[in-house]
């Protein structure tokens, strides 16, 4: 395996598979054609058509949109189509900068092929002999991805809280960081992807920080999301990258955008070139954000 | 003036006005129907087609080919069709890393639409109340850009000459800077951008590198590329990128990327998604470089 092979598990997409999920007019997701048959069952919420699915033309609020695809989705939700409720709302809309035009629960969220949004932290330590990353094991109990390696930090992104209060948040949950240390996280760009996964279609955005952290620093699994954690070389975080299928997806494109900006990887690997611009679009021209 | 314009000026392009430029059965430029048209007096070098420009069958060797295109370009050379001519051969081929197809004038290249490719060196210096960073002020003799602000150490590549050693070299001659200090510079990534210039067609992947430079470093216009050196504040830096004309284009886009990977400009930024997957992109989905 190599790392483009990494990247292109960020680009499995098949558009014939889909037809467009539309909201006052706009394109929000897209829907497998499957799932648009079963909505057909509710034609006083989803208009279904050949070409798109769209919402009853009454539901002109974004309370009333919520409230009916929420009726709607509480009702499917025997049927297991949806891989871990989570009880927590994503915002629907063009743009994460636009007004949600509807929330949808977190686990529908790849059914609808909405946009998601999510902050990744990379924690490292500029050793003597280099820098170190510290990697996290997700418990076996999480919904997706269980016991995979992962981010020091990581989360998605609900409806109603900034993306900073958030980073902020998940440093002190999953990681046990004091605040002010969090604080000194830097921003450091995005990388997205739209990509076929068991849970449907992941269309993210991710915010992604750096963190240096100090060599005595130690974090502590607080809330039960990571099993552990792991301090390593970066070279053997990018090696167990190429060699294995342990880290989460989406974790190692961060990884891989981390080792680009840090000069991990240089421009003497002939991929070099293909790398660095992948890891933003997820090698998906078709990826709209706005 | 907002960064995304600054963006979109790395993306000015119509399709429409070229016409595929295959070498070998490869696309490997786009050229301009006007100067397809000039290339009709010549041939015996240039197949000039209405969907296509390629080069004479007989021409199988990248020597041959390399001779017979610099022996039409310096027949057309009084006429005032390329901007400042070099004396430099840059390579064109599929991919920065795939054998040369044949080399051409310098010049030539925007109007050929090959691919250029170039080293960028973010000079920063961090200090008490900030990031600033290192900006040059290109000579007036310069025939791209005179006058322009670039980067402190900027240049092309030209064929024969490994990125990394064209970095050490332009360090020392463009900002006299000694080979142990130039040596810590970092690989960070690449940008790219498909854009219509002044030159013609503008088609390069810059290979962009940081360097953290200590308070006392100054760097010293060697070579008569630069005039002279200015230590600014970074956000004044992206404030003189925004309201004014000064930076040359591409140098603009490489302080961007630099400005997202530091932080300095964060997700609070309504454009922020876009422009962190713009830099890379310059906006432009169909830029190939493999």
């Amino acid at each position: 395996m190599s790392l483009i092979d990494r990247l292109d598990e960020c680009a499995r997409f098949s558009p014939e598979a889909y037809r467009p999920f539309n909201v006052a007019g706009l394109q929000v997701g897209r829907i497998r054609h499957e799932f648009a048959e079963r909505l057909q069952a509710y034609p006083d919420v989803f208009v279904v058509g050949d070409d798109e699915v769209g919402l009853f033309a009454s539901l002109r609020e974004p309370e009333n949109r919520t409230k009916a695809v929420a009726g709607v989705l509480e009702d499917l939700r025997g049927q297991s189509l949806f891989v871990g409720w989570r009880d927590e709302h994503y915002p629907v809309s063009e743009s994460y900068y636009a007004s949600p035009l509807l929330t949808i629960e977190r686990a529908a969220v790849p059914s609808f092929g909405t946009m998601g949004y999510g902050v990744h932290l990379n924690g490292y330590v500029r050793k003597n002999d280099g820098l170190h990353m510290w990697i996290g094991k997700r418990s076996m109990q999480k919904q997706t991805g269980p016991g995979k390696l992962d981010q020091m930090v990581a989360g998605g992104l609900p409806v109603g809280i900034a993306i900073w209060d958030n980073l902020i948040k998940e440093c002190g949950e999953e990681a046990g960081m004091p605040l002010q240390l969090a604080g000194t996280a830097i921003p450091v760009g995005t990388v997205s992807y739209l990509t076929e996964r068991k849970e449907g279609l992941r269309h993210d955005v991710l915010f992604n920080y750096d963190i240096a952290l100090p060599g005595d620093f130690k974090p502590i699994p607080t809330d039960g999301e990571v099993d552990d954690f792991y301090l390593w070389p970066i070279r053997d975080v990018m090696q167990r990258i190429r060699d294995t299928d342990d880290f989460k997806f989406n974790a190692a494109l961060v990884i891989i955008d981390f080792a680009v900006r840090h000069g991990v990887l240089t421009p003497d690997d002939p991929d070099y070139i293909v790398i660095a611009e992948a890891i933003r679009l997820g090698r998906f021209s078709a990826t709209k954000v706005r």
